[in-house]
């Protein structure tokens, strides 16, 4: 829903900040509010509340259901890693990250100042480090575990914690502990492994369109953006509400590089030895950052309902009277009644909210957390059948207003699951107009790039060009003129027709389209 | 299934040690044949494989069911926790665990010979430990989200991955890196804790029976073996076929003592301050363990069909001819047809393994990994409507032959749920037989006790007794005692009738009933 100017001035926002004021401090402000997570006193590692952790969840589950269906196994690996396995990539992989944890010690004791220190007599041989991502210990197991053509594809996926020591830390978007899945499969040859990474990668373009409600453009990333050692990179990018754009899930094809360090040989159909081709791929807890930057709003968070913890929220207006027991069971009939719904293919989510406090306050604490929708229901609804529903998408009348509409207790059951089914799409379709709405074609020279990104425009989103798809030291030094204006290219987008005009970086001809964006 | 001696020589076992000849190799035997985990390369870490990592998903599953239904939300808590943390809690924790993994840099650097070291310029100004437990970091948010008694109770759990710097290692039951849930909860006071410490432990009580099958004595450890800082401690305590008894799940209720140290208070309902009373509670991939060393036997594992990943397996003996196509047709209709199942109260799990292969290798495959149920169709079965099925409990006749029964698809169809639960039961009923028959009463002399442990019986199980409950000093003896005898006290059964006769450590009167028995 739109609001005029003169309409929406009516209207008292939940949060103090706005995403027109300053999107930074809104997007901190939202986690805050919707308590999402918190700093957790560890430099760099946050704390995943409740409602945050739920959301997380359900992430899980869904994205666990479309690895598994692919054929995917889950395993665990370890969390150390140790140096020389490290020093094996370094030798032959010039981007390699070195800001990692690393364990020199196993054992802590007094210091005889009532502190502790690490036992300098319990130090490890070999330093061990705690994994940024799980690509030796794997190519371990796999070279294990593959003899013959007969082992594969081999795919395999883990849930896990990795730690990349990072400098500047953003909650959900960048923090040194963060929570992912990553899964790495090996195959007999290149067109087996490419098939793989790219379904992969339409694996998570479906799951960001139809769980996040976040529209993405799926595509190869450039080769300076490649994942260290490997042969092809692709990405879905994401477009924030400030235009800037999110990767949120990478997807690599390895080659045979990793395969032959970590020694994937096996023997093919002719009795002959061969190396391997590996893919990884990945998403992780960054996934609701970007959620919370596509579907965040001046009053909170809006949760898509495929991902919400809880979609639909009572609130018995408890007076602490007699009248209450009343109220409770009328509110508790139809909690039961909705949870035995189903919407968008799974039992729907609903909880009482029994918890002392004032129904208003609560209310106000579930529009911050995004719930889909909430419902307050007085002792009056209860004795004549009623409820008063509001949708967290369309929170407002023009007159500023909570947009709450009263209905029979029956009506509201009827319709209940195709609320929120529409709400699901509602957000990715509002998402995606105002995605669309902010990418910009027609732009070919260099001066009209600088021109669009100069503008007094706030959040001037994406332009999407054709470039001539420079190389090496062509590449380089286009990278560098758009550092220079804090750009970078996304990606190449699958599918796209074959671009005319000219790049306007080299001057030469257009064969590829990209999307060059400012990004997180 | 008893074979008399006879009919057992005939039978040629899958695996090459038996739990007679060599119960610790056999444990490790089983793990590999099953494919649950193989050493990493990394010391004390292991990988566990997709049937070991599918076992513990199901753990997961049906444990985190039990553990939202208790109203207990799921959190996550940082990796990492500061030095200074336990420096706090080693100065009032004598018991206090120093074996923990140090992070002292976070990057790496060429050492100039080709290798890495940690950068002597990274170095943290305070070392960060690996989280072995997370009383300290949960407590710190506890104190922030605790303000007043309507906070309480406060239940969060989280399901991680912890570290303890363990010397001597076995997979699954003891090893430096481990998976398990953490559950941590704040109430108003004692009651209120002590009830909660009681209901998760009759969670896991009742959770080892049901879903793992496993007889377990919930009972309260003695004060020696209290989680350090801890006012009481609970466990679930099973026996494992060598009669040693394995600590399989604790609960603690940890008085005000953590709360007091980490700062968790709150106003009470009269307005004034008061400190929270907590707990927590865990499991962890040691049941892993547990259920290898319940249900395993001479042909490797058995997995109850509760957390079994797969319940039914579908062998078609193919041939590589074009039959293949009408065999492969009906084994997946048969598949379809189970898939649409309930048993245990979820859809079953039936696997159409369809693998390059011959049938008979598969055979033992799943034969070693446990699966409940595996039938075997071949072209003949496919044209006529018939399947061939072993139950994994009853897999041998007694002429030493595999005890495949052949029936019509329909009759096995009708029957297959009913089976599966009935495989689920026998396990239990066959673990409980052997549990009970191997605790012995009546022993009431040290001497009977030096006696039975010095048997040449090889696995002489557990002596219940009654003794005097001795504290402080007298505790510390009774301890020292049974530890020349290589025994420890288990646990003193909840509501246990008072013991009748003489306490054999002190001679006093006996005023409560434990265990002693040797230990994982």
């Amino acid at each position: 829903m739109t609001n005029t100017p003169a309409a929406r001035s009516a209207i008292k926002h939940a949060l103090s900040t706005t995403r027109e004021g300053d999107f930074a401090q809104w997007y901190q402000e939202v986690i805050s509010a919707a308590e999402l997570a918190e700093e957790s006193g560890v430099r760099g590692c946050m704390v995943i509340r409740p409602w945050g952790y739920g959301i997380w969840e359900r992430i899980q589950t869904l994205m666990d259901q479309r690895i598994k269906a692919a054929g995917v196994e889950n395993c665990y690996f370890p969390l150390f890693i140790p140096l020389s396995y490290f020093a094996k990539e370094a030798a032959h992989v010039d981007g390699f990250a070195k800001e990692m944890a690393v364990v020199t010690h196993h054992r802590l004791i007094a210091d005889g100042k009532g502190g502790l220190i690490p036992d300098p007599e319990a130090k490890l041989e070999e330093p061990l480090i705690v994994r940024p991502t799980s690509e030796t210990v794997i190519g371990q197991a796999m070279a294990r575990w593959v003899q013959s053509w007969r082992d594969l594809p081999l795919m395999v996926n883990q849930w896990a914690n990795v730690v990349r020591w990072e400098m500047r830390t953003r909650m959900f978007l960048r923090t040194s502990e963060f929570l992912w899945q990553e899964g790495h499969t090996a195959h007999a040859d290149m067109p087996c492994a490419m098939g793989e990474t790219l379904r992969a990668l339409e694996m998570y373009r479906g799951f960001a369109e139809d769980v996040l409600a976040m529209p993405v453009i799926a595509g190869e990333k450039p080769e300076n953006e490649r994942f260290p050692g490997a042969a092809a990179t692709y990405s879905i990018e994401a477009m924030m509400q400030d235009g800037k754009a999110l990767q949120a899930g990478t997807s690599h094809y390895l080659g045979t590089g990793f395969a032959e360090a970590a020694g994937i040989h096996y023997q093919n159909r002719e009795g002959q030895q061969a190396l391997a081709h590996t893919t990884s791929w990945g998403v992780s807890t960054r996934l609701i950052g970007g959620v919370i930057m596509t579907h965040g709003d001046d009053d909170g968070l809006r949760v898509p309902p495929a991902i919400a913890p809880q979609q639909i929220i009572i609130l018995p207006m408890l007076r602490d009277t007699d009248e209450d027991a009343a109220l409770l069971a009328y509110c508790e009939e139809l909690r039961a009644a909705l949870a035995k719904l189903s919407a968008l293919g799974e039992p729907m989510r609903v909880l009482l909210d029994k918890r002392p406090g004032k129904a208003t306050q609560k209310r106000w604490a579930w529009v911050k957390k995004g719930a889909p929708l909430i419902l307050e229901i007085g002792g009056r609804d209860a004795a004549s059948g009623q409820v008063s529903a509001v949708r967290r998408d369309r929170l407002w009348q023009d007159n500023g207003k909570v947009n709450f509409a009263a209905m029979s207790r029956e009506a509201f059951i009827a319709q209940a699951a195709q609320e929120i089914e529409d709400i699901q799409h509602s957000l990715h379709a509002e998402a995606t107009a105002r995605r669309d709405a902010q990418i910009v074609r027609g732009i070919d020279t260099l001066d009209g790039l600088k021109a669009f990104f100069s503008d007094d425009q706030k959040y001037p989103g994406w332009v999407e060009l054709g470039w001539s798809r420079p190389t090496g030291a062509a590449l380089e030094a286009v990278v560098e003129v758009l550092k220079g204006l804090k750009l970078t290219i996304r990606n190449t987008p699958l599918g796209a027709a074959q671009p005319e005009g000219t790049c306007p970086f080299t001057g030469e001809a257009a064969v590829e389209t990209i999307y060059v964006a400012r990004s997180y």
